[in-house]
Parts: structure tokens; sequence; C-alpha cells
């Protein structure tokens, strides 16, 4: 049995599909930004980092969205989300979540949370790093539609791990400040998704559940 | 024969090491950042981030450290740097390497890459991004030291990928203004580090070699 640590409308979301595509056996638990519960004492013996997503197994507890992704992947090979078997199909797979983890959502946080890299107090350099998410998220998701998303899916005819990733990180695209209409094959793809019945679930578990 | 395009004091020192410990037959191509070749049109067809590492394989060309490093450890298995059959093992190893590359070095790369999230020429909160590295670097390294080196080697008595990704890190440290005596634990993972023939070759190769 696996526990998700998680908060609606944050990358967290991309574990959360797996779970439902893969039919792990799992609970989900969410942790209240708006009270800061990320940051309570008892959350932070969850996840020393005060994040969410983690999740909770048998052997200990995991964080880190690319990580968790293929370990669910891996616990439930039938679903085939991450073939594993294959050294550069894989390392492909690897290379577009890590992307997605160190360039497109960082990119992204610099609007909600640039006290992460300049003093909280300093209004002109939070304001000037939120002026500039238009252009850093609008190119990183134009690297995606131009280099990275094969399509239909991500790897192309194969649906992998990455799918449920870009998935959630186009939720935010439209409140970052880019314009859809740069990126058709992104938008084409977030629209399919969201369609399937796992990710409908996934949602709806996450904007619906009351606090644990 | 995989070819690895790098720049010395980057984190392509990492899958650099690794090429060494694997034994995988390489030939190093060393980007010229003084001259921007990075951004060149001949290495953007390489890689069209435009950055490195970049690796060229027998079926396609990856990036992303994490990916990479899974990728050679993978291909070369006798080495035993990344031990898939483990799903959780290996998936703390991919959380480690995640952290590293999501966040400590991203952390980093607000010293010398603000332009990257706010205007290039707002000299006010490039200087606020500089002034906040010691203390967002510092705490990364605070937290590797304190919840995830488990020690002698990153994942305690197996040496695997992770051990060369926070040693090249760990390059850095001084240089951002982290007081090393802070982190005592990854200063003496450091200093083991530098001691193996393989980083030394790795080093040796990459500060020495002329322009390719």
């Amino acid at each position: 049995m696996l526990t998700l640590y998680y908060a609606p409308h944050t990358c967290a979301l991309a574990t959360h599909i797996v779970l439902e595509e893969t039919g792990a056996a799992y609970a989900g638990k969410r942790i209240d930004f708006a009270s800061n519960q990320q940051r309570s004492p008892e959350y932070l013996k969850v996840n020393p980092k005060g994040r969410v997503p983690a999740l909770v197994t048998d052997r200990g507890i995991l964080t880190e969205t690319p990580a968790m992704l293929v370990y669910v992947a891996q616990s439930f090979p039938a679903a085939g989300l991450a073939p594993m078997d294959d050294p550069f199909l894989f390392a492909e797979i690897q290379s577009f979540n890590s992307y997605l983890c160190s360039h497109l959502h960082v990119a992204h946080a610099h609007r909600m949370r640039g006290y992460r890299w300049v003093d909280a107090d300093d209004a002109h350099s939070i304001a000037a790093m939120q002026r500039k998410v238009p252009q850093s998220v609008g190119e990183a998701f134009a690297m995606v539609e131009r280099e990275m998303l094969k399509g239909p899916w991500v790897m192309g005819e194969r649906y992998t791990i990455c799918d449920p990733y870009l998935f959630t990180l186009a939720q935010w695209l439209e409140a970052d400040g880019v314009d859809p209409k740069t990126i058709p094959r992104v938008i084409d793809h977030r629209r399919r998704m969201s369609e399937r019945s796992t990710v409908k679930k996934a949602i709806a578990q996450e904007v619906g559940q009351k606090l644990a």
C-alpha cells in the first residue's frame, strides 16, 4: 500500500495520475497549503524539504517527481509506462522529465516562489521575476513543442510517464502568461490527456477530497 | 562509441567521471563557453537547448545529467553504479540526483545566470539574486549533509552515480559563498572523491584538452 501526500494544483498530480493508471493500491493524503501544513513539524517528518509530493512506501519515503514516476511505473510494470529494458528510450523518458522538473517547473516557480532566490521583502526583484515568467516558461514550452513532443504522446506512439507530467505542468501555462496559440501541439496533448478517465479521477480526488 | 560534449567547470564532469568509471569507450569534445560556442549553429544541432553536457550515442543524442548518468550506468552494468533491479534503491538514487539538478544546481545558477529569470539589464535584481546564493545553496547543501548523504558514499556503503554528481556540484560551494565548515560530511566526501584515479583523469582531460 502506497500513500501519496499531495496538494491540489501542484506537480503531485503527475504521480497521482500514474498511480491511477497502474492500478496501484494507494491512499491520498491532502496537505493544506493555505495553513502552511507543508511546513508543520508532522509533515517535515514525512518530507524534510517541506514540499509535496511525497510517497510513503513499505521501505521508506520517496520525494522528487521524476524519481517517484519511475518508481511507480517500475513497481507496477503491467501498465508499461516506463520501458526500462530499452536503455536509450528510458534515457529519453528520463531526459524529458528532468527538463520539466529542472527547467520548466523552475521557470514557473519564479512567479509565486521568488523568495527562494531573492530576499522576500525585495519587492522590485520579486516583481522582476514575475514579469519574466511569460518569456521563460513560454520558451520552455516552445522547446517542448518544437524539439521534444514527438506526438501523439510525448515519446511517440507509446504512452509513458512523460505524458501525465507534461499534462500536469501544462495546467499552469495560461496563468503564467503563455499564449496557448503558440504551442498548439502541447495544447492538443493536454486536451487528449484531460479526456482520460484516470486523469479525471485523479483531479476529482484532489479538488474534492476533505482534509485528512 | 559515445561522445561527450562538455565544458570545464560545468556539471558535465559528473557524466565524464561515470564514463571513466564504467570503462566506456568515449571521446570528449570541449565546448568553448568564452566564445559562446554552446550557442553556435553547429552546437545547437547537437543540443537545441544550447547547454552542456550532451551525449552522442549510436541511437541519438541525450541531454540532462540525471538521464545521462543512468544511461551510462545501465549501458555498462558491470560497474554496478545504478542498481535498477531494486526499485526502491534506484528511486532513492534518482531522487537524490533530481534534488541536485532541480534544487541545488538551480540555486547555484542564480549567481552567474540570473538573466534566465529576470531581464539581463536589471542590475538590481541580478545583484539581489547573487546575494541570496550563499543562503539558498547553503541550505541545499545542509539538506544533503543532514538528511541525504548516508555515508561513506551518498547511498551508504555502495558507490553509485550519486557520488560523482555530488562531487561535481561541490566544486562550486566556496565560490557560492557556502562555509565548508558547516557541511563537514559533504567536504569529507569531496576529498575522498578527489583521490579516485577516475576523477583525477576526468578533471585532467577537461582542463588540459585543446579545443576540438
